[in-house]
């Protein structure tokens, strides 16, 4: 891990060009309003780029990878144009001690399916619920600096059952207004990588404004760095007898 | 553990003496009302006693608890009048494998806390909230047979954070209509001991006579009956070189 | 869940049919000796059939599984050969209940891998260590009946870093000869079904045919069973306000 | 958390009076030896102070504690001299944020049984066993900076069954020569707090001047300083409808 960390907000960038109501929301695209929001919260300890679907490649070759210490992704209407190429580099890097953090609708993304192993489906419904983030971790560092709960006036509900395995540390769950419970803050480890997944954030909401809602990603995005010097994944390796000293 | 499953229902038996609404709505105890739910879900296949705070050494001797598969616990006004001695006798059986399950305000009694470390605290609120209970566990025994939530009309609101360790399983998140959300169903192994916590039910509300809050509970009372042949706590065990035949 | 559990033992067959050490071991084939141990243990509680890769659609049609409780899997020299078709379908059968046994090198199958979401991969060697395997959850319904530690007097030895999810539970660790650890016997779920992963036995070693570790199968058998009437995976579900009653 | 992390180094400094043997591998005490560990390698990230049993309040006043963000203990033949009081001082502590880190024999103390809820029991053999500590989560902060295996030449045994919870993460296993496995590295939240477990460490081998057993105690320290801002228990919380802003 350098010295600053190296972040890269991986966003669709469909709906900003197709809906004028999320233009005007994200009028930069959902990547610009989310790298602010890191950036607001990290300062000069981050450096945070952004690149999108449609760039060669999805903007994600291994040069670019092997240059990032964390990975935002946010997609909705295009996972099956994501191809499953990268989609399998973004693995090889995520096993290999790359971090992960996936937003809202990336719950259903290629990358995140794979490295689950399930459906990663839910329950959800689109009429502007209030949205409560109740901490149930409070000595994780994901946690620190927000209210209890953290309020979001109008969001899309997404509820259980969530098709994901156990996590690893459930960080934050929250209420709907409609009566629904989701486990909204959840961290993942897979071979040397780190994956958090934090649900808030819609295309049709400005929730990638709310100044809560960008400390938790923030703070996710510190939290999935890894301290471990080099990038490289785990391997079958053979082992013989006599390779201990005592 | 032996073919018929020995249960006993451990009430603390104030409330439904001084209250009178408390008396309607469980005339001949919460504790009987709770056996007869256990009854109705797991007929012959267990064997439901009760006993209460008022008995000598509170009902729960070395000779009753050795003759006990799965202890239920509810109290509420009384913790503190549990003796510490029966507290530590009851501790000595769950290490050694007796099943406990502990409901609602039991969260604070002092055996819960005794196996817990923690102070099991939590954020509360009785202004009959309507409470619904999701599965976030689909395979866990404890979740068979229950709609997806359980909804219970009205209710004592208990909210997180609630002071407990993390959960070995986590089977049922609730939503509260005032906008909490609460870890309502809990698994945890102490020793050679099981321990189901389960939030919903109070003295001021009829839900020890909803349906599925029954059957939550018998499952619950089936899953905490260990499989291990002898009543018997883990052991500090002097072991020497050579005991393996190898 | 059928009354008598439908257990289906999936074996390559590939080294039983090349190697003659591997036959005079096993000279009805591993899956028929891994059966053997099955029904010793289950006795009458199970209907256990075997099939294998060689097998049109290697025995794994939809029919087939849709008619099996439980599926066990060992390959080893031909992961490669097995169809992404067919690695899917079964993917499909665990998330919608079908239980998953998997044993030794079965960690590096298709389809514990696209299970896991990691590379499944180990440190390894095969002269002859002798394997303890010791249960750190005496709780668990898998260790219940055998010894603690269970001895296996020769075995391939698979050692950590051991590249999976953390597990739900462990419920047992190995320790070799020649100084190694391994998380043996591990226990995930994903979706709507139950895996159990349990590491020794070889080819080249005579494992299934002792008794503890048959004993341990079926306890996995038994344990990855669904408890849920029906089987169907969890699905993206479309939800209204209103549809509680409250 | 002050910008200096102030650790304290609880020592009970029996053995080092009255044997030999220990007083001439542990000559300023074992404290003293484990506080340079700890210096060893935070250096000026930290401010590490020590104490001992024969200290008025064992050297853990209310004062004290306040003004410490990690304690670090070690005891072995004198947990029953500990003071039931100062035992439920330290809970405190930790569930209102206090780090924790526990060594070796403290398995046994009188406030790690308090915060785990059982009897911490474990298998044990001092007869100069090699133990190798493997890493089985190499995400872990704590577990950065070691070789897999730490060696260990000559080492008093601890095997399972460990008697305590389920750990919030297992970041080491260790393999003893002598046929054991331990689950050697363990995390624990309880309240506010964070608690590490590690076992290597005696006072009849020279542990505790191994260099990679000092690194890990001291990743152990950096990780159980708390995030939180202020020092506080979670506490029964009464809350009322209309406390968010929806």
């Amino acid at each position: 891990m350098a010295d600053v960390l190296r972040v890269l907000v991986w966003g669709e960038n469909r709906h900003e060009q197709r809906d004028a109501s999320v233009a005007e929301l994200y009028p930069h695209g959902m990547h610009t309003t989310i790298k602010e929001g890191i950036e607001e919260n990290l300062g000069a300890a981050a450096e945070v780029g952004t690149t999108t679907l449609d760039e060669p490649e999805h903007g994600l070759t291994e040069e670019v990878l092997a240059a990032t210490d964390v990975l935002v992704w946010w997609g909705h209407m295009a996972h099956g144009e994501v191809s499953d190429e990268v989609v399998e580099r973004v693995q090889r890097h995520v096993l290999a001690g790359l971090g992960l953090v996936v937003l809202h609708s990336g719950h259903w993304s290629k990358i995140f399916q794979k490295l689950m192993g399930t459906s990663c489906t839910l329950r959800w419904r689109n009429e502007r619920d209030r949205e409560l983030v109740w901490t149930v971790d409070p000595t994780h560092p994901i946690a620190q600096g927000v209210p209890q709960p953290i309020e979001i006036e109008a969001q899309e509900m997404y509820g259980e059952f969530f098709d994901i395995p156990v996590p690893d540390e459930l960080v934050f769950v929250s209420n709907f207004s409609g009566g629904e419970v989701f486990r909204s803050g959840c961290t993942f480890r897979r071979g040397h990588g780190r994956i958090f997944y934090f649900s808030p954030g819609d295309q049709e909401y400005p929730v990638y404004h709310h100044r809560d809602v960008r400390k938790v990603i923030a703070n996710g995005v510190a939290w999935a760095a890894t301290d471990r010097p080099e990038r490289k994944a785990p391997t079958l390796e053979r082992h013989s007898v006599g390779d201990f000293g005592g």
